[in-house]
């Protein structure tokens, strides 16, 4: 099942809104379709917006009736402008817009089609190294890994979330695939709930046995000694760090730490913005309260109660046990660490 | 609105699991249409299961057909011990129903149908306690509550949790009313969103500011300073001062340790259980799949996935700021204060 397909010259998004009930996908033959897909979390998790919106700026650039060079790189600048502001928290989503956009401005060709064919291979490139990078974050990860982990994990970091076999996830797969038997218990990460409808449905799928829990029960699983590590993903981290991650990651760090229970966040390169000194400059986006008043499609509080709807938090470094990337597991002191593998990355 | 009513020689019990949506009452013609209602949670929260098994236990007394005083004890010992059976955690249930069946086997009459006066009687001034205790808990517990305090909750520790007023709210409505102008922060309290659909409901009707969070927003809200102090209520506390209480009380507690926030909870001497030494032996209820899987009734997570459901967990002594009772307002060391507010109340 894979959450981006780009087939027949054509983009299709798995409803991931649908999962796990229904499988449906969502036909993107117009670039606000795909900026929509984003903003309703139809494809979501960091990796995968980034490789949706390189694949959507292609759709969008297909759109435009121009003949010259410099009018479809205007045009196609503004649907770039115009995917990058559908979310705000994730970086993957604008640095690989900012990818495309330096590769399309640095071709030297004059030619429409084949600057169209020029973009759709960094499309692909942008989705092809992120399959690449899971897998090698997975390498890197599952030695942090025992044999016999229970390992926490909290919304999905997995298959869904990215091109393909996931960052947190992605690091379970890996220790299981070197048969080291965990088992994972999987938040049910509310309000989307992307943990009980998403990460649990991997898991099955894979085989990886695992336990469904509400977040707040995080805390007495750690307390009953039933969690070895968290493994988590990231939406954006800074140059010191801080990550942003899926609303309740900053609770489970705050946790496993009081437990004295390693916590670890995978993530690839492109999720590190080393423009951002720390966690305070991020983003955070509020979502609409419906998202929390209404389960099942029906309201369960009072009409109009006022809503509080954050969809990340921040975790400091301090609070971060290492950040598991492509190039190898990054320890503290992190400003020191990840300038390093990010200054090795473009070598 | 008043979770338990006994009215024209009947109880009825409003049906919580309709609330906010609609409000219904159960009509208890039978002891068993008590237990049932206890046990799916029509009726919750410590001190209000306790008083509704008081009356239930009068419902089935009455249910019974025995002229003689031996018959009729004996018949009313084995609802008692069925009622007892409904749930595990909450002490007050088992404490309700030794007291009733204390009164009744200490009283010398013979008739049944004095007996059953009694029972009545005694189930009224169960009731009648419980608001009291409730109100003198408020006016204890709000000295603690400094003006414009932004308060977090959990669960529903409410008029609807008690015979009414409310225990944790029964704290904030007696701020209020001291006009510290408090406002309210609900988590909402996966499974079964007691903090969506009963506190909230309950402040909205009051007047009191409230806003409500999912259950994983706790610990970014503390960080982002803007909570004051915590207060819950509880479902056991055993003699050392470690507090059962809905399941992700005890995460809560460890986020207020980390932030330097105050974790208070309410509960009245009927919810002291001393004959625990401490948290490590109190049966922790775990409840169905379904409550996890299911929103408003549809499934969603995969079929059949495995699930972790206990409905309490327990909060060490160590992370209990104090524990604000009708008898005052306890602080640690709780094994030696909490023997002695138990020793004053037998005075």
């Amino acid at each position: 099942m894979e959450a981006i397909i780009w087939e027949n010259d054509r983009l299709r998004l798995l409803d991931q809104t649908k999962l796990p009930g229904s499988i449906e996908y969502i036909e993107c033959d117009n670039y606000r379709v795909v900026a929509e897909a984003i903003k309703r979390l139809s494809v979501r998790g960091a990796p995968a917006i980034g490789a949706a919106a390189a694949y959507g700026l292609v759709v969008g650039a297909k759109q435009i009736a121009a003949n010259d060079r410099a009018t479809f790189l205007a045009k196609v600048s503004a649907i770039a402008e115009e995917l990058g502001a559908t979310r705000p928290t994730a970086v993957n989503l604008r640095w690989a817009l900012e990818r495309m956009m330096m590769r399309l401005t640095t071709a030297p060709e004059q030619e429409v089609n084949k600057l169209l064919d020029i973009m759709l291979e960094e499309a692909h490139a942008i989705y092809n190294e992120d399959v690449q990078s899971n897998r090698r974050m997975g390498e890197y990860g599952q030695e942090l890994i025992p044999v016999g982990a229970r390992i926490l994990t909290h919304c999905n970091a997995g298959a869904l979330a990215t091109a393909g076999y996931g960052t947190a996830l992605g690091v379970i797969r890996a220790a299981q695939e070197k048969g080291k038997n965990v088992s994972v218990y999987a938040d049910e990460t509310r309000p989307l709930l992307q943990g009980a409808r998403l990460t649990t449905w991997e898991m099955v799928q894979e085989g990886i046995p695992v336990t469904l829990i509400t977040d707040n029960m995080a805390a007495y699983l750690m307390a009953k000694k039933k969690v070895d590590c968290v493994i988590v993903g990231a939406d954006r981290i800074t140059a010191n760090g801080d990550v942003a991650n899926k609303i309740g990651t900053y609770g489970l760090a705050v946790l496993a730490k009081h437990h004295n229970i390693p916590f670890y966040v995978a993530a690839p390169l492109s999720t590190i913005d080393m423009n951002l000194a720390s966690g305070d400059e991020i983003p955070i986006e509020e979502r609409d309260a419906k998202e929390v008043t209404h389960h099942g499609g029906q309201l369960m509080a009072p009409e109009g109660v006022q809503v509080w709807n954050p969809a990340f938090d921040v975790t400091p470094n301090s609070l971060v046990t290492a950040i598991i990337t492509e190039m190898g597991v990054v320890y503290p002191s992190y400003a020191e660490n990840l300038a390093k593998i990010c200054g090795k990355k473009k070598e």
